[in-house]
């Protein structure tokens, strides 16, 4: 596509020489994201307010360039990556926690804050904020927003749609909107809040963000339970989750996993463990404390080896090392991982498990699977070297078989990393083309000239 | 409007003769809601199942046929009248509860299952709906959908919207789409379900609700707290708010409302009481009866005067005896009633209370204001006889202030009505003009011929 010298230099005099860049080092830095894929912008800018991204996307949209809005660039699916080159618009300058309402549970932010920061004010303010994508001590709101990330603590409350009250987004007109509300409750209007919440930034570029808050759970008892096979485990999840206790994690880890983590671990694992289940419960003191016992005898009920509950906050911090060590230990075993982010309705995860596992055999790849179990979402990673043709393909048929599995159970191929680019030629097995038209026509609605993020989700 | 000979043996033949009909007594049965207005349709049709509805659409798209669905008519902004003729397709007979599937926590139901039976249907399981609009003995799901309706449990729970995981829906065209999962997440592609989700029946008639279920309860315990003011009311409300005890409903009566239903309660009223709160608090057994000491040793704190614990269930059901009495015995004081549902932020109700006040001194009229105090859901019940010119001249001036302080407070104009005919010349008060075109916009997408429910929402 290529920037003229004079829109350039116009883009420059909104943001300023210091805030727009043609770099090579900074497009190579701002062109790729977790998939690893990578492509080049033509620049990148870092607006630093509402009116700034106001006067780009004018500009932008007079001229016809692409923009690309990109929090951390922590993605799954590309959805952060200029596929067509454009200009990448990064809104880490934007990063203020406006406002934390402590009197009705709200804080206003702005789309660059990272998520962990979010966590950390408010909690000093006696307040929860719910969603906690494993990446939260990196990713953006804004992303978050834009993918609708969910994250272990999704079993009991829910993903980030259910946080979000209102926007405030800029269009690629260059105009400025407002979506839902200040308050716990609202429907005047169609819900334009959700329906860019999980939009992959193909609707709006988000400039504020509304969030819904709730009081800090008094207390939190973590539990690590050992079972000598994926199959018991996958049962006893189910089983569990039909307990009117709710924990707050269901989060598992295969055999695979746990051999790949089995040197981080800081407690003594059961010889025979061949399945791992990490549960987090919350509430009020004493309730956690039973809950916790009532759950660990149903562990041992349901075949259990062992079960751990930690004493403390370390203790907890120790259980919870194994399923934290796990990501980044997954990219030493291969050079390349796919990793897909099924859902499955929570009785069909043993089902799902040994699908996976007849998926592993046949393909002759690693294939490590582990996730928020307790709402039937698995992540799944299937690890092969891309440079070798022949596992790029054997992992590329492991990819559809997972899918066709997947939809075959009544699950969806996406729980919460979005479609962005890696999931476009999937989207069509689970959304019929008649709903796909639809929801061409309303991004046709929000972006007429197709200048916003295009080519994503859906070609 | 009109339905010639030709067209209406058309419709005849796609439901049977039974199933349609012209006659003056149905059309006037269908001729209103709980608004009171009444605009008489063409004729009322009555299908039995998706296919029906699509070869209805199908036909009216081509001769330019308005339908206007309808479950229980109890909605209370005028959604589902037919203020321009057309034929009023009433999903009564599609009221099957298709499955509870125990195991993942789902319901699949019909769009005109009466709600009060979902929630038995499904407490009989051992789960749980919580959405409970006050109509749910008479208003369908289908209609809830449409409404996105809350209740009083939305202040723990949340709305309809938080519960509906996807959809089947007949579009304009007579196309069927579906949208969403049957899992606990999914973000495949643009959010469908939640646009649809409280758009008031102007987008698609939905034809299968996929409901997320939770675990029923184990306890539940309820309370209610006397004052002798509304002022301190309404302090100790946001109050109790800010404790880590989130009640299931938060529930406020003004003295007017008190007044009003004095003889139907059976048990004692303190002498000075000009307010009173109805609290509810559920789950673990142990638990409900700690917080229950809690809140109530935190709302003596408040000022309260008295707090009555409810023993068992019959001793709740006499405490909401009075909350209950209060919709149908307003009508008895004043033949007309304009009922807004207003929401505020939390810390603003007792100002909201006062604004209350004092629009009832300023109009001369009578004024009752209870709701869902916990999330800021004001029903503010304005009486008056619209024969009256002076009064009907009064009551609509009540309104336009009501509506002037809520939004100067940060609130919106309906929490869980809607939109319908009774709030549209106030709508583009919250709701910027852009934001509205790009409702128009999807509205669009979906009903190019503006066949569906026209003349709702936005003009």
């Amino acid at each position: 596509m290529g920037l003229s010298p004079a829109i350039y230099s116009d883009l420059e005099k909104i943001v300023g020489k210091k805030y727009l860049t043609a770099q090579k080092e900074e497009l190579l830095c701002h062109s790729y994201d977790a998939t690893g894929r990578s492509f080049l912008p033509d620049a990148v800018i870092f607006p630093e307010n509402q009116d700034q991204i106001a006067r780009i996307f004018k500009l932008a949209s007079q001229k016809k360039i692409c923009i690309i809005p990109r929090g951390s660039g922590s993605g799954m699916t590309g959805g952060a990556i200029p596929i067509d080159g454009g200009v990448v618009l990064v809104t880490s300058r934007m990063n203020k926690i406006i406002e934390i309402d402590e009197d009705n549970f709200i804080a206003r932010v702005e789309p660059g804050v990272v998520v962990s920061k979010i966590h950390s004010a408010v909690e000093a303010c006696g307040l929860f904020y719910p969603p906690d994508p494993a990446s939260s001590s990196v990713c953006t709101i804004g992303g978050n927003v834009g993918e609708c990330a969910g994250g272990p603590r999704a079993v009991k409350y829910g993903v980030t749609r259910d946080y979000v009250l209102g926007l405030e987004a800029v269009i690629p007109s260059g105009e400025i909107i407002k979506t839902g509300v200040s308050t716990a409750k609202g429907v005047a209007g169609y819900d334009l809040t959700r329906l860019i919440v999980g939009s992959e930034g193909t609707l709006a570029v988000v400039t504020k963000v509304i969030l819904k808050l709730l009081p800090k759970p008094k207390a939190v008892k973590t539990l690590a339970v050992f079972f000598d096979s994926m199959d018991k485990a996958a049962k006893a999840i189910s089983s569990v989750m039909k307990q009117a206790i709710i924990p707050r994690c269901v989060e598992y880890m295969d055999e695979a996993s746990i051999d790949l983590v089995r040197k981080f671990i800081s407690f003594e694992l059961p010889k025979k463990t061949r399945a791992l289940l990490i549960l987090e419960l919350d509430g009020d003191k004493d309730q956690v404390e039973q809950e916790a016992e009532q759950i660990k005898a149903f562990c041992y009920g349901a075949g259990a080896i062992e079960v751990l509950v930690a004493a403390d906050k370390a203790g907890a911090q120790n259980l919870w090392e194994a399923r934290k060590a796990l990501s980044p230990v997954l990219y030493k075993i291969a050079p390349n991982k796919i990793n897909e982010d099924i859902v499955v309705p929570i009785s069909k995860i043993p089902e799902m498990v040994e699908i996976i596992r007849k998926i592993q055999k046949e393909s002759g790849l690693t294939v490590v699977s582990f996730g928020h179990a307790g709402d039937g979402n698995i992540h799944c990673n299937i690890m092969y070297d891309k440079k070798d043709k022949v596992q790029a393909k054997r992992a590329e048929k492991a990819v559809d078989d997972l899918f066709t599995a997947t939809l075959k159970l009544g699950g969806t191929i996406t729980g919460e990393h979005g479609v962005g680019i890696t999931k476009m030629k999937y989207l069509p097995r689970e959304i019929g083309s008649l709903e796909l038209e639809i929801m061409k026509g309303i991004k046709k609605v929000f972006d007429p000239e197709n200048i916003l993020n295009p080519g994503k989700i859906f070609s």
